[in-house]
């Protein structure tokens, strides 16, 4: 592909040499003594923190007020109505790479590179269902990612409906030869989410021949949601797709009535063998410890439905606007502001898994990981996971937004791409936004610019820019 | 067709002499004293009302808490479970009129029958469309009714977007040739669906050659949403479809930024013949004036997506489960309760026009026309249109209503399928329910059971009931 960074172009350059110098200086200093916010006094750290509230206040003016806003979103429209979505192993996630890798260059942001990756690459091709009894109705579905497909006939076949997976096991000898329609009721997508993971294997070991999940969302106007799922190894294989809450009720109402149901399923899903791809990088190199890192990050991959404009168009645009913001207001921090735009989030973060891997010997440099990928809508605060001591910095650091009201620090940052780094020990915090119908447009053709907001996405890139400015430019990284 | 009602088959027998028999003796009083309720004071009308407390109590009871609740959701349930969508002119109407005039006589409802209705036959046959610059993607849409179709290759053009038609207007030099994109806001129902109904004949004044207007909803999941439009006579005949809000959006971002787009739109969409229907009529014959009526009301044709479950599936269920509860009590009113389930009111209330050229003659008979024809949701009160003395006794009725909280009279009761009959002076009554999201799935995939909710329309269910039941039952009919 012809897609090389100037990450590598400049390997041999004096900028390099530079650099290479610098990171000795650091480590040399890091060697000599112990990272000291942890006997520092919080009240000291208070004090430092508090001495941001101007710069914050600058970030939040140019981001919010100044000429600065609207133009995550302006960015983000032209981006995803330009591309279209953009799924892992797809020529639009190539073409969408190469749209951000010239963006953020001609941005004129430093460091702008790729990093090669090995990504997924499904392929949904032609799919419908049509219940045949007890009358002929289309189903509107979408298969699930990493389904097998379908003979070519299609698979027709009676249909068993469950609401849990209990019921399932307890009518297990129902189920030989049978399609399973799952009806489960939305509880949270992190409980639901699971009919989708495995719903199909569950299935398989009681012997049907293809499942069906309702679709993973507390709302619908008969919109199927798709998104990946997982084959249990040593289990048979059987093709899967999404349906919609309507269709999955209804299924239900006619199975309690006794009604014998019918439905031919035909899926040309299948997988081909993984491609290249890059997780795309653009800095703000640091002033003092060039090698520590605050990283800022959203995927760059979506589903092959909608823009993609939420998931996660949104988190990518505000973590380009973050560093475009303190690059507008002459910023550089101490340490270096990374921001990355994974690729192949979608099948499991696939991209950020070799990111780590890749970048993990170097982990006692990584500060904070940042992730926004639940939606850019009005920000409420950062879920973060770190240690008490960390927390309690981050606390003062989220004081520096109370002039827009985004002082909330929660429990348990979590978040796909950044899980590794905070299980091994990372502070890492991902965007809370009040996210109310994030789930109904999810992973499907309602993820688009039509969900967004400039003036919220304004905020967003304000608590992110003045976030990783600010724990950056600290006179130490947080403890851990 | 097979369908023939016990009205016809009962013209020679003893019941039929005595319904005419009772008629004669009732033109006689009427003709002998004028309504009395002009002159009766409020006060003795409202105490007259008022002796019906036990009797709403009962209705409700049964209705909401007793053995008939949820009752309505089930049929409702059943019915568009078995039948789907009803499109005017499509066999699953007659299916629907034929499976609606058995169930009624199963149910024991007195003088069942069919009333002859000619109706449009459009069919909407293979429809698509591409944007094909600046970029490939397929859009969403659902050709309006009454559209003519494309050449069998379909239109490829040019789109001119506008947000209104004071903008098409000033760009009218612009438009020839063109495919029209209208991105009008949606302000509400009654002002921006004026885009769909006339915006094909606007879009054709200015010589586009096709239009697409944005769908009237104010929330979208991708979902486009049809309807009726009109061709002015004189002006040549385009073809047109709604597309989806974000499609709509999107291509409105495009436009600014100045991209052209082209479109290619291909329909299959035909006016056949109209065909032969039926309104579908049941009744509880009046004890004491069974010429007189209170006529409840819903349309019984949808249109050809979803199920039809809200539009207007609940009105059916709910103007068909009044005269259940009130058969169920024994109870039997001074006038006739009939209830009607209008055919192919999607196409401009044809049916019911024809109803009421076949009634007119007889309109001083009609005591009160009801329709619900805007969901079944949790109910607010009644829309009503009537003389200050009508709405000051309606007013009284509805305090019946007080143990639900359904008590409110609210002004302009409109409806298109009782809208003549009020224009010529009979009280007219629409439900008015908490529809806030009625038209997030009006005329779209997304009008399905998974909608309806059993205890609101148990709750309409007795509204309708009480009301029906007690104007029905007073000494005299309301005034005009």
């Amino acid at each position: 592909m012809p897609m090389i960074g100037n990450k590598s172009r400049g390997h041999n350059s004096t900028s390099q040499a530079l650099r290479t110098l610098l990171i000795l200086c650091c480590l040399l200093q890091c060697h000599s003594r112990p990272h000291s916010y942890d006997s520092k006094p919080l009240s000291e750290i208070s004090r430092e923190v508090s001495k941001y509230s101007d710069i914050a206040q600058q970030i939040i003016n140019l981001a919010v007020y100044g000429k600065a806003q609207k133009r995550s979103y302006e960015r983000l429209a032209e981006f995803t109505d330009t591309i279209g979505n953009r799924v892992s192993g797809s020529k639009n996630l190539d073409l969408a790479i190469k749209y951000m890798y010239n963006a953020l260059r001609q941005d004129g942001l430093e460091n702008v590179h790729l990093e090669p990756v090995k990504i997924p690459h499904w392929v949904r091709g032609e799919e419908s269902a049509v219940m045949l009894l007890p009358r002929i109705h289309t189903l509107a579905i979408l298969g699930l990612g990493s389904s097998v497909g379908t003979p070519p006939a299609g698979i027709e076949a009676e249909v068993i409906v469950v609401d849990s997976f209990e019921e399932l096991k307890k009518r297990a000898s129902e189920a030989k030869g049978k399609i399973v329609v799952y009806n489960q009721p939305f509880v949270s997508y992190g409980e639901t989410v699971a009919y989708r993971a495995s719903g199909a294997s569950e299935a398989a070991k009681v012997g049907a021949v293809a499942s069906l999940i309702r679709s993973v969302t507390p709302f619908s106007i008969n919109s199927p949601h798709t998104g990946w799922q997982w084959y249990e190894p040593g289990v048979v294989q059987i093709p899967t797709a999404c349906i919609t809450i309507e269709d999955a009720q209804m299924m239900a109402r006619m199975a309690r009535r006794g009604q014998r149901i019918v439905v031919r399923l035909t899926m040309a899903a299948q997988t081909l063998p993984d491609v290249d791809s890059f997780n795309t990088v653009a800095e703000i190199t640091g002033s003092e410890h060039p090698e520590q890192v605050v990283l800022l990050s959203g995927h760059l991959d979506s589903w092959d439905v909608g823009q993609g404009a939420m998931d996660d168009g949104g988190g990518v645009a505000i973590s380009w606007e973050a560093l475009s913001v303190i690059r507008d207001l002459g910023l550089r921090p101490k340490r270096t502001l990374r921001t990355v735009l994974w690729s192949a989030e979608e099948p499991g973060g696939v991209g950020a898994a070799q990111y780590f891997q890749q970048h993990k010997a170097n982990i006692s440099n990584f500060d904070l990981v940042m992730e926004s990928d639940l939606g850019t809508f009005s920000p409420l605060g950062l879920q973060f996971t770190g240690s008490d001591k960390a927390r309690a910095i981050m606390k003062e650091v989220m004081k520096l937004l109370a002039a827009i009201n985004v002082t909330s620090l929660e429990e348990h940052g979590e978040g796909t791409d950044i899980n590794m780094w905070m299980k091994a020990g990372v502070p890492g915090a991902s965007l809370h936004t009040a996210d109310q119908r994030y789930f109904w447009f999810h992973h499907s053709d309602g993820d688009t610019m039509s969900v967004q907001n400039p003036e919220e996405m304004n905020l967003c890139s304000a608590v992110w820019a003045v976030v990783a400015y600010v724990v950056a430019d600290l006179e130490e990284m947080l403890p851990r």
